[in-house]
């Protein structure tokens, strides 16, 4: 019996294993459904390819393709995705300058919403560390370390330069290991621009809580890795992992501070928070589902890649067990997931997921990867050229296989550009964390933020009219900063954590703009003002 | 007599004047003085090309270069530029994460700040336009004309729609012009992506108050342009200017209400505010120059390019008698600032600038130009290639030619990109100025911020719990939207403006963030929550 023509599959998220899994379903059902994608943006993201952006040896568009290029005959929804009412069959999104509510009906649903990362674990580091998740946290990663290149060229405190030049990976995975290989490229190819910088200046250390790099390759494969790292000049720490963090320094388990203005965090990988409210099983945030790729319990939603927790074999117990998430598994379960859920419609019998990896390649930058594939291992150039020739073939879209692979020729034949392209985020709030002792501000830096305290406790001195110096506490509830108000921009005072702390910036014109617009902020600083204290006019 | 080693000569600015006079300088002074510029961003941009960025048919960094590869021996510096003290023979600088105060001194000081776009004198123009002078504009109305499609694609609602797929550009110059014909390329060539809109549903309109477009070109060329625009479907309003604009519609001077969702705002260039402060002489900000580029009455003080005011003959009294301000020009300008500078630091004698303009050319997009050189016109896709050839031996770096060339040729053959590109701007603040009877937001919208007025009226309409409607007017100094910290996030109430109003929009996150660290704001929300007044529930 053919399924009815109005059978409407959708499907949540465009990564590998929601694009994959819509590329499978539109061609083994054709005009036989009505497919729908929804994803927060439109384009795909080639996530092993981020380094690389971040480096700059690809550019930006190369990383990424249009969802709407890669999957004809599928509707592509660009929308925030704010519920799912799995008894009524909706899901519920928001589209638009209005945000608008919007439900939108499925028959069968396919939750491939990946993972998200999150660092609330360790003090300060969602705060400080940049991500490598998104097409955005690569152009950050690479403005960011241009920029701390820029500011160490020119400053003439040997503390900051140090501080400047010390970038720091947390986690020695793939996507740690890449990052800084392709980091330690990046800075050195731009060194020729820097001539105030030293190459024996720099120092990018990778931080790994494991024993070793890279868990997932074998050990032989994983210290050549790290031999290839430190002999240009990268510093691995093993068995180490961050306690907390700040925007000049981090804190490691073995108590040891090392003060570093740029942390890349590629751990702490979570389910993405709309997974959890749905109620569904799942193993901490993971959706079971079956060896077929349903979730237990219902017949019509389905779940594949990080967002799942895919058995690979029946009653799975060990890690071993469930398929791990990687593009490589993503890609296949996508097949399965395709097959199943026409059959599903058909009324046919559904086939477990079976497979075995075909090995793993990861690249250290400089033209050197360590790669396993099925059971031979190539170290080197041998493996760097297997890697990049792996991924090129499996780039959706001919244009960026094309753009890539150019690319690439260019870089090894021009150089590459230490341009920073992205757009510069809007000022906004942020919250800043300081260690006891950490100097926030001093007399004479511009007056670029007010900041609220919300814990531990600063100290402010600043002079008096007649000379003498004056001294203030501020403890939570408190703030510091109001200079951004008036005066001529420069701070009149210094502020030094007393304690390790939290605080709320908010950015110089935000302030002034809410300070102009929202009454009560207004009438609560004319108060201080009028009243006996006086720091207000301080700091 | 040979200048004293230790001269130090110190630009300002890193557009074509400053980049190609600092270069100029370098190259005729070599060591014979310290040269240094600083420039907010580390990279000169294009700015030819970047109507071409935001249409995506080169490359971000392509349009850009790094300083400090243009520049070899000038020393770069990216810092805000404070302040400029002529007495003390020093500027006062911004650098780094502290801001920290910094002064560099000078022997010679050369002004190549260039101009700034002021919209302030178009109600919400500021708050609205988009602008096209620096890279992140160009990426920014990518990101726009995109996302505007994206909408447009998934909208029930026709009248959005047709705002959605309305794109103005004020203005008729070179970026004008330039800017339209691109974005027509993007969205025809973008349209195969986006079935549910059809091609006669898009409007692009080039409003210019002038009776014709490139004011700069013989009439003929600008009657070709026009012609080529409407043929491609683009909407020329002569004789009009803007009067008014909102995040949805825009006023002519002629009273028309135009529904517009994007607005790119190529007019009203201004002098830089810095400028404006140094009380050196100028006219209307544009800095008044000699014939040999030194500031009057200042024997070390030079200027070129926009920020100056560059007599083209003894005692010039109308337009025609000063420098237009053109990358061509600039560079010219550059030269002779060079000499002249070297000139002035061996008590030689100055020569004036004199240079006359080799003619003018303009892309269309869609393989067309207009081109007038050495008095011969030039028009479709002879100007067009002209055009190309023209900038692409322009481009500084061999690097930036090549890979723009393969850009070009790569754009011909494999299609474009339709991904969105840019880093998303942090929340923060925004201006949003809406006419009488917009509406804001209404009941069951997600709440995405807190909205305090500045000008104007509101009114919200919102249930109470028995089901009465309740009506509650809202005056500058009042404020709705703070649902934003409570209930599920969706509106439950509908808010519109009774008359052309103004308001601050704070994002939710960061309203939510300030609620909760400055307790002076929560007291004020937790007061009104208490009091008899119950509207602080609705909206």
């Amino acid at each position: 019996m053919a399924p009815s023509p109005t059978q409407r599959i959708l499907i949540l998220g465009g990564g590998f294993a929601g694009m994959f899994a819509a590329r499978e379903l539109s061609r083994s059902l054709g005009k036989g459904a009505e497919i729908e994608l929804i994803n927060e943006v439109n384009f795909f993201t080639f996530q092993p390819l981020l380094p690389e952006v971040a480096a700059g040896s690809i550019s930006v568009r190369d990383a990424v393709a249009p969802l709407r290029r890669l999957l004809p005959g599928v509707r592509v929804r660009q929308a925030q995705i704010h519920d799912i009412d799995t008894a009524r069959k909706v899901v519920i999104i928001f589209q638009g300058l209005q945000r608008r509510y919007t439900e939108v009906p499925y028959d069968h649903l396919v939750l491939a919403l990946g993972q998200v990362s999150d660092l609330s674990r360790v003090p300060g580091l969602a705060a400080h560390a940049l991500t490598m998740k998104t097409l955005s946290d690569a152009l950050t990663l690479r403005n960011h370390v241009i920029d701390k290149l820029e500011h160490a060229d020119i400053t003439a405190l040997p503390e900051v330069k140090k501080e400047l030049l010390t970038f720091t990976v947390i986690g020695g995975g793939f996507s740690g290991v890449e990052t800084a290989g392709e980091m330690l490229e990046l800075i050195h190819k731009s060194l020729v621009f820097y001539p105030n910088i030293d190459k024996r200046e720099i120092n990018v250390q990778v931080v790994e809580f494991a024993d070793r790099l890279l868990g997932e390759l074998p050990a032989s494969l994983a210290a050549y890795a790290t031999k290839q790292l430190q002999k240009r000049g990268a510093r691995v720490l093993l068995n180490t992992g961050i306690t907390e963090a700040t925007g000049t320094a981090m804190v490691t388990t073995s108590g040891e501070v090392i003060g570093t203005r740029t942390i890349v965090a590629t751990i702490g990988n979570a389910p993405s928070p709309l997974i959890r409210g749905l109620g569904l099983p799942n193993d901490r945030g993971r959706l079971r589902v079956d060896r077929r790729l349903r979730i237990e319990g219902h017949e019509n939603i389905w779940s594949l890649g990080d967002a799942a927790q895919i058995p690979l074999v029946e009653n799975a117990r060990d890690r071993a067990d469930f398929a791990p998430p990687t593009a490589q598994f993503a890609v296949r379960e996508a097949r399965t997931l395709a097959r199943n859920l026409k059959a599903a419609l058909h009324g046919l019998e559904l086939a477990p997921f079976v497979y075995r990896s075909k090995g793993a390649l990861a690249s250290l930058g400089g033209h050197r990867g360590v790669a396993e594939v099925y059971g031979l291992r190539f170290a080197g150039l041998p493996a760097w050229l297997l890697w990049r020739a792996y991924y090129l073939g499996f780039l959706p879209g001919f244009a960026t296989k094309v753009r890539v692979g150019m690319q690439w020729l260019l870089d090894s034949m021009v150089g590459r550009s230490t341009v920073q392209t992205g757009i510069r985020q809007g000022p906004g709030t942020r919250y800043l964390r300081y260690r006891a002792g950490d100097r926030v501000f001093e007399e004479g830096n511009r007056a670029d933020g007010f900041y609220a305290v919300l814990e531990g406790a600063f100290e402010l001195r600043y002079r008096n009219d007649d000379g003498t110096e004056a001294l203030h506490h501020i403890a939570p509830g408190g703030h510091f900063g109001d200079r951004v108000l008036f005066g001529n921009g420069l701070r009149t005072g210094t502020v030094r954590a007393l304690e390790d702390s939290l605080v709320l910036m908010i950015g110089a014109e935000d302030f002034r703009r809410l300070h102009e617009a929202m009454p009560p902020v207004r009438e609560y600083f004319e108060r201080r003002r009028a009243g006996p204290a006086q720091e207000e006019s301080a700091a």
